[in-house]
């Protein structure tokens, strides 16, 4: 778990990429089912994950997906693309093109980063 | 073209199932290089076509992607997802399940629907 509050929580796929998923606490099936303030905070989220990405990991390409048709609940897929991954420029569920060899650095730094800038986004403001 | 304004315009995928994509009308590579109005507009459209499809055409999921790894420009894929279809449950871009068979009504009314919302939504505002 990389970051958790009354509204979503954000969790690590098990990938040779840097890939998170963002979930909502309250099932939902559709992200319109959402209501408006949370699902401005799933948007925000995103925005805050790919900026981290991008910064940390400096990816080819992010890419961002909401699909759920395995288990119909909200959740949004963020993944750092590299040109040498083994699907690039094929989508991550696409047609594998080759024995994927990614560098990437340590993620815990990273991980640390991004749940700094998530508590300060989204963390109660107190007078 | 479905609709088109100073920022963004929608386009159909040709396929089986309701797929559109929506673009911004500057390049960006990445989502969080979009100005904040700009991204803002990208996420309010998307919601008003997921909400849309599921009106007119009752899917059993929608699916949201980003990717634009062969062409990096920023556009968002909305597609109405149905158990018959080809690929479900996998994504579009993953292995094929079956000869889909999915029957859809008349594209035109929710074609003029959805343009009518956007127009709604997006269009100047006139005193």
């Amino acid at each position: 778990m990389i970051y958790e509050d009354a509204d979503i929580y954000l969790e690590w796929e098990e990938s040779e990429i840097p890939w998170i998923k963002i979930f909502t606490q309250s099932p939902y099936k559709e992200i319109t089912e959402c209501p408006d303030a949370l699902r401005a905070k799933l948007w925000k989220a995103y925005e805050i994950v790919e900026e981290a990405m991008i910064e940390y990991f400096r990816p080819d390409k992010m890419n961002m997906a909401s699909f759920g048709n395995y288990v119909p609940r909200v959740h949004i897929h963020a993944m750092a693309r590299f040109k040498e991954d083994s699907f690039f420029p094929e989508p991550m569920w696409g047609t594998k093109q080759r024995e994927g060899r990614v560098q990437l650095p340590d993620f815990e730094p990273f991980e640390t980063m991004l749940s700094q800038r998530l508590h300060e986004q989204f963390g109660e403001k107190k007078d």
